[in-house]
């Protein structure tokens, strides 16, 4: 099969990817520390996708870190695809490297000094922690993070699947956001948009 | 074992029944049709459990109804157990008995006719439809929902795996409630609570 490119696209491709692209969040990530279970990392993905996050962080202290090709198919309908990654090994690295950029870190954890989701401010630059499926979110990162929040539990269960966790906390950034006009206009830069888009042409 | 009853059981574990019966949302139901996986299904109704509802409607038209005793283990940490749950097969007797309860109907789907999730006023009295893992809601359904609603997709990902949806779908409703003051008062009657209380002491 020949490969597409920017001028071999179809107009209805282009306008799709063009679409797509204005409404990615270069300023909201995620990052995700020591999940293990490819079903969880690719649920994560497709959530990430659909709120419009450009980037994704994983973070392996523990587990070892996963090889992306595990994380769903290679179908345009996979999120990985149009999904950049940056893996870390280092939890004050990884953070450090996320404040210089100007995120602000909150983890999802329950604890006591934790705030609800709900009361967080996520059209400032933010970076989302999750956790480990057994273990949340760890005591390093809750200590090293500016903030923990949780999501607020009304019934006898006393926890959600990560993946369950990451879709309802990204979508009150996307309720945020919305609310806000980031998705009327392009947030990313007009290099980064047609750097973007000429790879994209190609996927 | 001894088995408990509201007489036998610890302050604590009194008091922990109570407070999540406080928050129980009877006003707040889901309907879920012809979702087959199992997995889908727990998670779903650990969201539900988490959001407060207290009844689940299972409506199978297609796919052969589930028995429940595949949806999750039976400890005390499973959400089932917390549920009740009616079943149905026939969409339109399903509807009619949640009409003649006062709710309105609104189905999860992706179409013209759908509004934006964070247009519903889940204030009122709700039933919210979640379809099939492949086919969505069914065409007869969303015919006799009283609206249809879509969870905003900005990315190129076009669909949301079912329990996903549910939890983004039930936290939204959450997050109103919450802020109308909906889990501070109690919502159940007190004939319904204290029956409640004196069956939940037993499990």
């Amino acid at each position: 099969m020949r490969k597409h490119t920017i001028d071999t696209i179809s107009d209805r491709r282009r306008q799709r990817l063009e679409q797509v692209l204005r409404r990615r969040q270069p300023n909201l990530t995620i990052v995700v520390e020591n999940v293990w279970d490819p079903h969880n990392v690719s649920a994560i993905l497709r959530s990430a996708d659909a709120v419009g996050l450009q980037r994704v962080h994983l973070l392996y202290t523990i587990e070892k870190a996963p090889n992306l090709r595990r994380f769903g198919k290679q179908s345009s309908a996979s999120a990985k695809k149009w999904l950049e990654f940056t893996f870390h090994d280092n939890t004050e690295k990884c953070f450090d490297g996320l404040r210089e950029d100007g995120y602000s870190i909150y983890a999802s954890h329950l604890s006591r000094e934790a705030v609800s989701l709900h009361e967080i401010d996520f059209t400032k630059k933010t970076a989302i922690v999750l956790g480990n499926e057994t273990r949340g979110v760890s005591d390093e990162a809750c200590e090293r993070a500016d903030g923990i929040y949780l999501i607020p539990m009304m019934g006898m269960v006393e926890s959600l699947n990560v993946s369950v966790a990451a879709a309802v906390s990204l979508y009150e950034a996307l309720r945020q956001r919305k609310e806000a006009g980031f998705y009327d206009t392009p947030q990313l830069g007009e290099d980064a948009f047609r750097d973007k888009l000429t790879h994209w042409a190609t996927l």
